[in-house]
């Protein structure tokens, strides 16, 4: 059965635009058949369509709201997107599989790219929320420069940068009941200026082992040591 | 400075045909020059380059051997290709990135591709290996049928699957120290049969997490478990 993102009101599920156009011109779903739907925040729910047009899906609630559990921390990852928009595309499929919370882009010194098509990781976001089974929809912020996203710390913050310097290995971070924002730079690193002001900022350092990852590997590895450490 | 990959006899780095290709007409090296090798057995060298020729290139060896920490565990990762073949090609650039000693492609009931371009994923192999400052390259195999695989058993057997039953979670895996062999089914998971068949063989199921994962994500999941766990 396909799953549907929706907002619910009382007992029915009102498709957002998006997926009432898949629903109906993709999927040519008609009213009375069954679908699963989530509304993004947890919960999931069974529903039959009653009203089924390309601008606007409806369904009445059969079954639910069953709960889903929610990962023991929440991550916040910031990071600079990559040159190849694929490589950033990917990761972010990648991260939403294994868990991720909140997702914002950085334009640092050494950003090659400065633009990010918003709806674009919106949909690669949804898409890969409904195919993993998960019913919550991380949050995907615009394009930030890096100052500002050191206004939005979380319990413990770091910066993963490859300088020479005191840094928290990944694997003893305690991610268990704790939020955490977590800077990853672009290919050309962040700059002796942007490590010095996260510091100040109070991030810590953070060394993501002896391999010199690429930045959506970073990103990547940070969602899956969160997974199994907490 | 480049990394070429090179066999080391006596004083002398001979570049393989592929790299000397690289250093020669991409790269545009000369006498003299000098660069960094590795003989993909964990020992990285500073050499100077005496003969270059798209052919062949040969360095002296100025220092080195540098040996290259391993990390400790053994991890052979036996997965099904993907469809789409620029899922796996992404996953083995990232596995390597990540750490991982020995991939083998398996052909199961499921599977949607039974074909591999063996040589094309050495070269991502080798190229990631350079890209993440690495000495060792991971073992490579040839595509074989999944009873194959049931007779290349480390320490540590898992076969992770979508079934309901008795599994390993992932985190709690003791993968210091110990040789594991994890397979990695198609997307139409393996059959029941060939679970049966592996159980048979003391193989235990593996539960990677409430998630339902991508092959390619299954792959890096268990790379990462690794390195953060050991």
């Amino acid at each position: 059965m396909n799953i549907f993102i929706a907002t619910i009101e009382n007992n029915l599920a009102i498709l957002t635009s998006e997926e009432s156009w898949h629903c109906c011109k993709v999927l040519r779903k008609k009213a009375n058949d069954k679908i699963h739907i989530i509304d993004g925040k947890g919960n999931s729910y069974e529903g039959v369509l009653n009203i089924v047009s390309e601008k606007k899906c409806v369904a009445e609630l059969l079954n639910g709201p069953v709960q889903q559990k929610k990962h023991p921390y929440y991550l916040h990852l910031a990071i600079a997107p990559t040159k190849q928009m694929d490589r950033i595309e990917w990761m972010i499929e990648k991260a939403v599989e294994i868990g991720i919370d909140e997702i914002t882009f950085i334009q640092c010194k050494n950003s090659e790219r400065v633009v990010i098509k918003h709806d674009r990781i919106i949909k690669i976001v949804e898409s890969a929320v409904k195919q993993s089974l998960q019913a919550f929809i991380p949050k995907v912020n615009e394009l930030v420069p890096f100052k500002e996203i050191l206004n939005k710390k979380g319990e413990q913050n770091f910066i993963a940068h490859c300088e020479i310097g005191i840094k928290q290995p990944l694997k003893e971070i305690a991610f268990k009941n704790s939020s955490l924002l977590v800077l990853i730079g672009p290919e050309g690193d962040f700059t002796k200026e942007e490590l010095t002001l996260a510091m100040k900022n109070g991030f810590k350092g953070l060394d993501l082992g002896q391999s010199r990852l690429r930045t959506e590997t970073a990103g990547l590895v940070v969602c899956q040591a969160a997974s199994i450490l907490s």
